[in-house]
C-alpha cells in the first residue's frame, strides 16, 4: 500500500509544515513516517498536529509525558497499530527511562511494570478505547482513587480518542514505522 | 455527568471560538453543545474543529455532504455515541432531504434505502471503524469497484477516524444532544 | 428482498386476521406492515399476535406500557432490528409523552433520560438478550433492589425474549417499518 | 432459580392446557417440564405451543422432523440453553435414529455426520441465531443451492427464532431439564 | 478429514506405544482414536501422554478425578471440541457416577447440578481457557474462598492449557470420538 | 504473584532437569524464566520440553526455524502473553536475522515484512489458535496453495496448540520474561 499513498517530498510541502518537519529530524535525527505521511493533505496535517501537541506537549496536569505514551502504547496495542505501537513505544522507552515498559505495556499491560496508579489509568483508557459507551461513574470513581482529577481523565480520554484517529489512519494507508524507532530507548545509556 | 465538566459560558470564550459559535447559532437557530463542551478548552476545540472542517467542508473529492453524514451516522451508531448519531442524523436527513434515512443507517445500514455505491462506502467505513488491523487490499478493490478513488477512500476512513474520536469524547463526558437535533430534518419541507 | 416474500392482499387474508388488521387500520391510521408481512401464514401469524397481546397488553404487573416499549426498543437496537426499533421507538414516544426517549434508548439506553429503576430493567433485558445463560442470582437481586417483583422479571425477560424472535423474523425477511412510523410521537403535540 | 417459578400442580391448570398435557404424558411416559413451568401463565402458555407446534408439526415443507430438531439442537447450543439441547437432542437422535447425533451438533455441527445440505440449513440456522442483521442475498443462494425454498428459509428461520425465545426463557427461568431426555435415543432400538 | 490423517495401524507402531494403547483396550474394551491419530508422529505422542499422564493421574492435590474431568469438559465445550467433549464427558459420568453432570457441564455449566465449590474451580478454568492473559489476584482470593490452595490453582490452570492444546490438534485434525464414548455412563449401573 | 510460586533453585532440582538448565544456560548465557519456573514440577517440566523439542527443534520439514518462531510470536501475541511475545521475539530475530521482524509480527502480523507463504501459515495458525472449531478444508486448500503439505499443517497447528498451552500457563502463573530477552537480536551484528 505504500504505493497507494506515498510519501511526498520534503520540498513540495509548504513553508510551515517543512519547518516543522526539519524542526523534528533535526531533534530526532530522522523524519518519523507520519509527519510526511499526513503532509499530503496539508490541512489535516494542520489539524492532526495541533490536536497533538495540544494533548502531548500541554504543561498542565498531572500526567507526565512518559504517562500519556504509555497510554498511546497501550491502546494502540488494542488497536493493532503498527506504526503507533512501534514509535510511541520508543518515546515511551525514552520519557520513562525504562528499556523493557514499552513491550509488557503493548502486550499485556496488565504484566507491565508500572504503579497501581499507572495500571488504573490504563484500565480507563482501555474502557474508552474499546467500549466508550459504557463508562460510568463508577470508572471516574476508581481514578479519583488513586488522585486522577477530572481534568486528568479528560486528558486520559482525550489521547485514548485522538490516537485512536491515529491508528486507523496508519493502518488504513499502511503507514510503515521508520526503522530507527525499534532500537531507540533500548540501548542502557541510549540516547 | 454534566455536572463534571459544564459547559462554559459564551462570553467567556476566546474571540476566535466565540465568533465561530455566535456564527453557528446565527445558522441553526441554537448552539449544538459540541460547540459549548469542547471549548472548555481553546486549544483542544481550534484543532478538533479545523479537522472537522477540513475534512467535511471540503470541496473536492467524489463524497457528497449527505454521503460523509451518513458515514459519520453508520459508524457513530456503532460506538453507540448518543450525540452524534443524533446530531449527524439530523444532518444527514437534511442534506439528503430524506426524512428517514438516519434512523435507518444508524439502526441497521444494511436496510437503509442507499445505493449500492453508498452501501460500500458505509462497510469500507465501518471495518475502518471495527477493524481497521485488517483492511487490505481487498477492501480497496471493491471501493474502485464502486467508482471511488484512493483519494476518496482516504475521505471515508479520515472521517471515520475523526469520528471516532469525537464519539469518544462525547461518550466518556456525557455531551447531550440539544432537544432541536431529533426533529430537524423529519418534516416534509424541513428546513 | 421485499419480493421474496411479498405482503399478502388484505381481502385473501382469513377473516380472523382481517379483522383484526382492519382494527388496527382504524386505529393508527394505517396498516403496520408486520400484521401483512406474518399473515402469509396464519398459523404463525395467530401465535405470534397471541403472545404478544399475552405480554403488550396484559394489565397486571407493575411494568407501565412504556416500560414495555422501553424494552423492546432497546433489545431490538442491540438485534440492530430496522423495523422493530423503528415501529416500537414511535410507540415508546407515544405512551411516554417523551419525544426524544426512542432514540435515547436504541442509540445508548445508558444515556437515556430515564429513572434509575427502568435502567435497572433495562440491563437486565438486555442481559437477557444477549447472554442469558449467564443470567443469576445476582441478576435478580439488582431487580429486587429496584422494587421489581419476580413476575416483573418474568415480564422482562419475556418481552425480551419475544420481540427477539420477531427481530429474527424482520430481519431475516427483510420487513420494512412503514414511513409512518419515523414520525410517530415526535411533535410537541402529536396523536 | 427452582424456587423461584415453582411448577404448577396439574389438578389447578385450565382443562385445555390439563388435556394436553395429560396427552404428552401418556404419548412419552413423563411431563416435560416445559409444559409445567410456562404454564403458571396460561394465556402465554397457550401462545407458546400454538407457536410451537405450527412449525413443528405442519405437513408441508422439505424439512424433515429431524432435521427440525438439528436446527434446535444447534441453535439452542449457541444460546447455551440446557433444557433445550437436552430435551430436542432426544427428540432428534430418536427421528433421526442416531444415537450420536446430538451430541455432534450440539458441541460443533461441522463435525457432524449429517448431509451437506443439512449443514448449509445449519449455517444458515445459526446466522439467523447469532446475526439475524448481517442476512443477506448470499445467504438465500446457498440455500437455494442446496435445494431449499423460500418457505425452507422461512421454516429454517422461524424455528431458529421460536427457540431463541424459548432458549431465553428456560434459561432465565432456570428451567431443567427431565432426567428422563437425557438417555432417549441412545440405546441401539431405545423407544 | 480422516483421510488427511489416517490413523496408524497398531502393528506398525512402536513397542511402548503399542503396549500402552493395548493396555488401554484391555482397560476400555476399544482404543479411544487420540492415542491412535496421535502415533503417527511417535516423539509428539510420548510427550502429549506424559503430560496428560502427569496431570490426569496423579495421586496428590484436592481435585477428584471426576473434578478434572468435569475442568476438561467445560474448557473443551468453550472450544467446541467435538472429540474431548464426547471422550472426557463419559470418563466425567463414570468417575461422577453421575449420568447426567457431563451433559450438564459441557451445554451451560452455570446450571450443572455441582458444589458452589466446583463452580469456582469452573470459572477459573474458563477464565484460563478464554482470557488467560485478565487472570488476577482476585482469581485466586476467590478459589482460596472455596478451599483450594496455590497447588491446587496450578492444576486447574494445567489441565484447562493441557486441553485446550488437545482440543485444537483434535478439531484441525478432524479427530472423531469413539462411538463406545456416547453411551458410557449413561446408563444405571453401566460400567 | 511471583510470590505465589517462586522459582525453585537450581541446586535442588533433579538431575536431568538441572543438566539440560545449565546446558542452555551456557548457550544463552543465562537461564529464560521458563526452565526454573515449571521445574517446582519435574513431571510436567519433563512432558513440556519432550514436547517443545519434538516440534521445535525437529528436522524435517519444511518450516525454518525462524518460521516456527513466527508463529509462536503470532499467537502467543493473540493471547497476550507476555513472556512468550518477548522471549520467542527474540529467537524470531535471531532466526531471522531481521531486528525488526518480532514487533511486527506481534503488533499486527498482517503488516509485517515477511512472505506471502508466511502470511498464510500465519493465517492459519491464528485460525487455530483463535477458532480452532471452524478449521475446514478450505483453510487446508490455501495452505496447499502456498506450498505447504499436510505434514506442515500438523507442524503449524502443533505449535500453535503447544505454546497456547504455554502461554496460558505463563500468564496465569505472572510468569515473566528475563531482561536479557527483550534486547536480543535488535542490534545489527547482535549474538
Amino acid at each position: 500500500m505504500t504505493e497507494r499513498y506515498p510519501l511526498p517530498a520534503l520540498q513540495e510541502l509548504p513553508d510551515d509544515i517543512r519547518a516543522r518537519i526539519l524542526e523534528v529530524q533535526e531533534k530526532a535525527g530522522f523524519v518519523p513516517n507520519v509527519f510526511l505521511a499526513l503532509a499530503r493533505r496539508p490541512v489535516e496535517w494542520r489539524a492532526f498536529f495541533a490536536y497533538h501537541d495540544a494533548l502531548m506537549l500541554k504543561e498542565d496536569g498531572s500526567l507526565t509525558k512518559g504517562e500519556r505514551e504509555m497510554i498511546v502504547c497501550a491502546t494502540s496495542a488494542a488497536n493493532q497499530c503498527l506504526y503507533c505501537v512501534v514509535a510511541h513505544g520508543a518515546l515511551l522507552r525514552i520519557y520513562e527511562k525504562k528499556p523493557l515498559v514499552a513491550d509488557q505495556v503493548a502486550v499485556n499491560y496488565r504484566k507491565a511494570d508500572i504503579t497501581p496508579r499507572q495500571r488504573a489509568m490504563l484500565d480507563f483508557a482501555l474502557k474508552v478505547c474499546l467500549h466508550s459507551n459504557e463508562i460510568d461513574e463508577g470508572d471516574f470513581a476508581t481514578l479519583h482513587a488513586h488522585g486522577f482529577s477530572d481534568e486528568d481523565a479528560w486528558d486520559i480520554a482525550a489521547i485514548t480518542a485522538f490516537f485512536g484517529l491515529s491508528n486507523r489512519m496508519a493502518s488504513f494507508s499502511n503507514m510503515m514505522p521508520n526503522p530507527e524507532f525499534y532500537l531507540m530507548g533500548r540501548l542502557p545509556k541510549a540516547r
